[in-house]
């Protein structure tokens, strides 16, 4: 079975928990802190990103853009029905788009902000960089998620999922980054209607199970994080 | 033809217009000032980065992830040997992480801060983020592209390409980097000899030849930037 190296508030770790979980494939969960990576994970990923999953045969695919694309090129036939990329060209673009803004650009002004914040500060020695929280850097990261709420609305209104008709890695992609926040108690859900109507469909599939199950020691999610009525 | 939006010092345009050279594409090329992108393009691509490839039939395909795997789905055969890509699912997976580096942590590191604070600070209107440029971040751009340098210097120890034995997406990727600081004179090219041997043989591709033409107004570039024996 396929180890991944991951780390539960890592958005794009969680991505890959849920393709696996779309895609019914298993693997074994080994838990890393991101702020301290063993010699030996940044020996397979010298970037020092999660996620890494390692085959069997002991191939390594590092970073989330490699995972996703290794996963749906050797876990199902070309063009299934099943793809989380989308089954044309075009359709694949828009899911594309749709995972680089939120892999980049909702990264840098929300999750990152928050993340680093919050979680690394407080976990990782002063050594590693943890210490007080910037506070500047959590007003920015619960500004700009309000823009972003905003355009899942926007897009909720007007399609199915937020790639198109189908669920694609556009979903995983948003629901993992919000869903690290929402951990943290930081989004705010009654700013849109139609983006938590979203999150609500997204948040109710098997996949997502076991990120609600997710606790980091010391730091326990409020109640609404789990709860599928919130 | 297909247009492509793009801006002569934006790294994710550079690799795309070496895409496209490489796979001996034309498109009509048309530059846009990222700091101050038109209202139609900002509607084509809402999160604000270049490039975007607009085709005649005007599907609109935007940012440097999706266009670039569009155009081996659309343009290449499936397995075709000039697939920038790589031709197995490991291959590719090795090229993404790589592309992934350079996209997501030289860009972070260096040639965002870099770029920024350089380019569009310096041309920028003040409403628009213009000013004097931090000399902090052009500090941490300038320290952090030394380990850069020698990441690349040791994987072109031990290869042929970055990505394996073939040029690939991973180069032009970190060409397209490497060239936009090039342009501003701040690639401390004596650090690393092998890092630069590699950067000879991309500069030399006749696919580069247009990127060494670029002029950006007001900006000429230092003389080594055009020069093949620099």
């Amino acid at each position: 079975m396929p180890r991944l190296f991951h780390f539960p508030l890592c958005p794009f770790s969680r991505r890959i928990r849920l393709t696996l979980g779309e895609l019914d494939l298993d693997a074994e969960l080994n838990e890393e802190q991101p702020w301290n990576l063993p010699a030996g994970l940044l020996k397979m990923n010298p970037a020092g990103t999660l996620p890494v999953l390692v085959e069997d045969n002991r191939a390594v695919i590092a970073g989330v853009e490699a995972v996703s694309e290794y996963l749906e090129e050797t876990r199902l036939p070309a063009g299934s029905e099943r793809s989380l990329l989308g089954k044309t060209p075009i359709e694949r673009a828009e899911v594309r788009r749709l995972v680089a803004w939120f892999d980049v650009k909702f990264h840098r002004e929300v999750s990152r902000q928050l993340l680093i914040e919050k979680i690394d500060r407080r976990f990782a020695g002063p050594e590693q960089g943890g210490g007080a929280p910037n506070m500047a850097a959590l007003r920015a990261g619960r500004t700009h998620i309000r823009a972003h709420l905003d355009y899942i609305g926007q897009l909720a209104e007007t399609r199915r999922w937020l790639g198109g008709d189908n669920l694609s890695s556009a979903d995983l992609a948003a629901a993992a980054h919000l869903s690290c926040i929402d951990y943290l108690g930081d989004v705010p859900w009654s700013a849109n209607a139609s983006a938590k109507g979203w999150y609500v469909r997204v948040k109710s599939r098997p996949s997502f199970r076991p990120l609600l199950a997710d606790q980091i020691r010391g730091m326990p999610p409020p109640r609404i994080y789990a709860d599928l009525d919130f």
